[in-house]
C-alpha cells in the first residue's frame, strides 16, 4: 500500500497530490454531513437542513411555465427539433449571436439600463467558476497574487489559484463598519503583499457580497477603481448576484462607475465576471460569463473558453428565455419580491430570539452573528458551535472561518434553497437551540451530553413560529414551554 | 498605442500575451478561409468547401426523430417539465446518477462489450478538450513532457500545454510502415526527451487515429502499454472516435488490453478520454469524459470538472437516449454503415484520377497522399500547394504540417461534414485539380496565373462524376474534356 502511495506521488502531478483544492474547510464538510443525513419532512424529519447552500429555488414556478407555453425554445419539441442538428454540431467558441445578445442585454436590464455591454465582449465559461479561472490565467502568473476583501466564498481558493497557481491575498475588513472595504484596508495589504515579495496583479471584489448579503455602494466602488487604476492593476467584479437585490439601496454594477469615470481610467483593467446560477437560479446550466473590457482579454479568454463552453442546448434555451423582455421584466420583479419575503422571514424568526444579522440586502444568505454564543472569541470556539449547530441542531450553516472571516462568531445562513416549510422548521430549530442556549450556555460544552439533553425540555412553539413567519398576526412567536 | 501595447505586456500574464494556444497553424487559417467565403450551393456556388473541420453531420435524422418520439428526455416538453427545477439546480460534480450508467453502458458497448466501465470512474469535461486538460493537470508539472507519435491532433498543443505549462514530445512516425507507432520510436523519443532534461511523465496516443483514419491494432496497444509500465510512465489512450470504424479490423480498446494484462499491469497508469462530439456528432453539447483507472486521479479530476461540467439539461437527454439501447443498436449500425459509403466514395473519387489515401477504416475523414503534387519534397512546397487548394480549389483540407507530420505532402480530407451533395461538387474540384494538374504541372506554381488560367478547360465531367459517386454503375468518370 505505502509502495502504491510513494509511486502515486512520483508519477502524478503536485497539483494531483497535494491539497490546493480547498475541499477540507467546515464549507464543504457541512455539505457532506447534510448528505449523510439529509432532512426530509415525511422520511427523515430529524435529518440535517441544508442551509449552507447559495441556491435561488423561490421561482421555478414562473420559469417552468414560461418553458412550456415557448416549446419552440427547445431542440426537444416538435416545434424546435427542426434545428436540432445546427444546434448540436455548433461549436465556435463565440457562442450562438442570439445568446450573447440576449445575455448582454439581460446584463443590461438587471443594472436598470445604466451600463451598456456589448454582445461581441460576452465569453462564455463553465460557470462563475471557469469564468474566474480564465481570467486569472488571462491576467497573472504564478505565484502573482490578486487581493481579496474577507469575508470571501470559499470557491475562490480553487477557482482563482489551484491550478493557475496564482495566491490570493486578503484585505481584512470586519464588524466594526459592516465589513466594508476601504481604501486604507485596501492599500495596507497591498504593501503587505508586496513586502512578502509578492506581484500584485488585481483586486478582486463580489458585488453583491457573498457571504455578506449586501451590496457595494457607489463610493467603495469609486475607490476600488480609482485605487486599482493608481496601482495600474486589474479591478475584477464578481456581479454574479446582481438581480437578487430585494430592498433599497439598489445594485450599483462596475460597469456605471466605470463609465462615469470613463475619462480619467484605463477600461482594460476591469473585468466583470458573470452567471445565471444565481440570478436565475440555473447552476446545472453551467452559464458563466467573462465580460472584459480589455481586447487581449476577450481574445485570449474566447480561446480558452474551449474548456468549458456553455452547451448549445442551453445556450439556445437560455437566449429564447432572455429574449423574451416581458418574462425578464416579470420574472426580475417576482423574484427579487419573493427573496425579501423569505429574507424578512428569517431576519424576524431571528430577531425574536435576539440574534442579529448584518443588515443585508441582497443574496440568497443572511450574515448571522453568533458571536454571543461563542465561549470563547476564538475560531476554536467558532468550530465548537458549528459541530453542536450541525451535530445537534441538526442544521447545516457555514461558519466565518470558511469565508476567511477576520473575527469568530459570524455564520452564512442560505434561505432560499427549500420551500417554506422546510424553512419553518429549521428557523424552529435554530431559535429553539438559541432560546435553550441563553437559558443554559454550558450546553454548548459538548463534554456534557447527559447534563444537556435533560434541559431540552426549554423550547419554543413550532405552531406559534409559523403563524408569526407565515405572516399571521399574533403575540410573542418564542417563548419557554412549561 | 505602443504604450497600451507595453502596459498590456506588464500588466496581463505571460498566457494572454504569448503564443501557446497554436492558433496560427494553417489548420485553423484553413478554417478562417472558409469563413469568410463559405461555398453554398445557390448563394455562393464558387465559394471554399470546408473539408477540414471533423464533424459527424451523416446521422442525425436517425437522432431527430428519437428526440421527438421521446419528449420525456426534455425538460422543455410537458412530459419531462416536472423535473426542470431538480435538473436546472442539480451540479453535483459527481452528475447524475443516470448519465454516468448511461454513458459507461454506451462506452461498452462501442468496444463490443468486451471491456467494462464503472460509472464511479465516469468524470465529465468540457469535451475532449477540457478532459486532456483536466488530465494534464494530475499527471504532470509544469516543465514536464508527455510523448505523442506524429501526427497527431492539432488542438493537442492547446489541450495539453497551454494553461498547463507541460510540453509534447514527438514520437516521429512515418509513411514507410503506415504511420505505425513502434517500440523503437517510442523508445527514441523517450530517451531524447530525457536527453533534452524533460522528465517524460506519458504517451498520449489516438484511437482511431486523428488524422490517419486508422485503428491501432492489438500488438500496437500491447506495446504501447508494456512500454509505459516498464517505464513508470501514463499511457493516455484518447479513443474520441471509437464509434467510427466502419470497415475492419474492428476497434480495439486500451480497456481490453489492460483487462488481458491485468495481473502484469498497474492500472494506475492507464486513462482514456472520450466524448460524444463525434462518435454521436453533438460538439455543440460538450459531452467530454475522463476515464480513469486511478483512484486519485479520479478524485482530483472530478474535483477539477466544476470548471467543465456537462450542462444538467443534456445529461439528462443524454442519458435518457443512451439508455436506450435498441435505438444506440440501431444508431451504430446505421451510423458507420454511412460512414463508410461516405468513405468509400472520397476513396474512389481519389483512386480514379490516381490519388492514394492511406488505408483507412475510422474516423470522419482520410489521409490523403498528394506528395506527387509537391514541386519538392518540403513543407514549403506542401504549403505552396495547400494555398493553391484553399485559393484556387476553393476546398480547405489540412495540411499534414498543421499535425506535425514529419512527411510533406499529406493532407485530411473530411468526409462527414457535409451532405452528398456538396461532397461530389468538393471530389469534383479535387479531381478537377488533379488532372489539370497532371497535365500542367506547372500550374501549381503560384507565380504564373495566367497561363495557368488559360489551360483550365482541360476538366472532367461533374455529371458524369456525380453518377458514378451515387453508385450509378458506369464507365470511367474522369475523362478530359474536349
Amino acid at each position: 500500500m505505502e509502495l502504491v502511495l510513494r509511486n502515486q506521488e512520483q508519477v502524478l502531478s503536485k497539483i494531483a497530490t497535494s491539497d490546493g483544492h480547498g475541499e477540507n474547510s467546515a464549507y464543504f464538510d457541512g455539505w457532506k454531513a447534510y448528505d449523510s443525513d439529509p432532512y426530509n419532512p415525511v422520511n427523515n424529519p430529524d435529518g440535517v437542513i441544508q442551509m449552507g447552500l447559495s441556491e435561488n429555488q423561490l421561482s421555478f414556478d414562473l420559469v417552468q411555465e414560461w418553458v412550456l407555453s415557448h416549446p419552440e425554445a427547445s431542440l426537444c419539441t416538435p416545434e424546435g427539433a427542426r434545428e436540432f442538428k445546427d444546434i448540436a454540431i455548433f461549436q465556435d467558441y463565440h457562442g450562438l449571436q442570439e445568446f450573447r445578445n440576449a445575455v448582454a442585454r439581460f446584463m443590461e436590464r438587471v443594472r436598470g439600463n445604466r451600463a451598456v455591454f456589448d454582445p461581441d465582449r460576452i465569453v462564455m465559461s463553465g460557470g462563475a467558476t471557469g469564468a474566474q479561472e480564465t481570467l486569472t490565467f488571462c491576467l497573472a502568473d504564478p505565484g502573482d497574487a490578486i487581493l481579496v476583501p474577507t469575508p470571501y466564498y470559499p470557491g475562490n481558493d480553487r477557482d482563482l489559484t489551484w491550478r493557475t497557481r496564482v495566491c490570493l491575498f486578503p484585505v481584512i475588513c470586519d464588524s466594526s463598519n459592516g465589513f466594508k472595504i476601504t481604501r486604507e484596508g485596501v492599500e495596507s495589504a497591498y504593501y503587505k503583499a508586496q513586502d512578502s515579495n509578492l506581484r500584485v496583479k488585481g483586486l478582486l471584489i463580489n458585488n453583491p457580497s457573498n457571504p455578506l448579503g449586501t451590496v457595494l455602494d457607489r463610493e467603495t466602488l469609486t475607490e476600488c477603481l480609482r485605487f486599482t487604476q493608481d496601482k495600474n492593476i486589474h479591478l475584477i467584479c464578481d456581479e454574479i448576484y446582481s438581480a437578487t437585490v430585494f430592498r433599497q439601496p439598489g445594485f450599483v454594477s462596475i460597469a456605471e462607475i466605470m463609465q462615469e469615470n470613463l475619462s480619467r481610467c484605463d477600461p482594460n483593467l476591469v473585468h466583470i465576471v458573470y452567471s445565471l446560477s444565481k440570478d436565475l437560479g440555473f447552476p446545472g446550466f453551467r452559464v458563466g460569463i467573462l465580460y472584459s473590457y480589455n481586447d487581449a482579454v476577450v481574445t485570449t479568454a474566447r480561446k480558452m473558453s474551449s474548456f468549458g463552453l456553455v452547451s448549445t442546448q442551453t445556450q439556445r434555451l437560455i437566449a429564447s428565455m432572455l429574449s423574451d423582455e416581458s418574462f425578464v421584466e416579470m420574472f426580475l420583479q417576482e423574484s427579487t419580491r419573493r427573496l425579501g419575503t423569505r429574507h424578512r422571514m428569517m431576519s424576524k424568526a431571528l430577531a425574536q430570539v435576539g440574534i442579529g444579522s448584518l443588515r443585508g440586502n441582497a443574496g440568497l444568505y443572511g450574515w448571522m452573528d453568533l458571536r454571543r454564543l461563542l465561549k470563547a472569541p476564538t475560531f476554536e470556539a467558532e468550530m465548537e458551535l458549528w459541530h453542536v449547530i450541525i451535530d445537534d441542531v441538526k442544521i447545516n450553516v457555514s461558519p466565518g472561518a470558511s469565508f476567511h472571516c477576520s473575527e469568530p462568531g459570524w455564520f452564512r445562513v442560505c434561505f432560499a434553497n427549500m420551500d417554506e416549510e422546510t424553512m419553518v422548521v429549521a428557523l424552529y430549530r435554530i431559535c429553539k437551540f438559541v432560546v435553550h442556549n441563553k437559558e443554559s450556555p454550558e450546553n454548548v460544552d459538548r463534554r456534557k451530553p447527559c447534563q444537556r439533553r435533560s434541559k431540552l425540555e426549554i423550547s419554543v412553539s413550532f405552531r406559534r413560529l409559523k403563524d408569526e413567519l407565515l405572516m399571521t398576526p399574533r403575540s410573542a412567536m418564542v417563548q419557554v414551554k412549561e
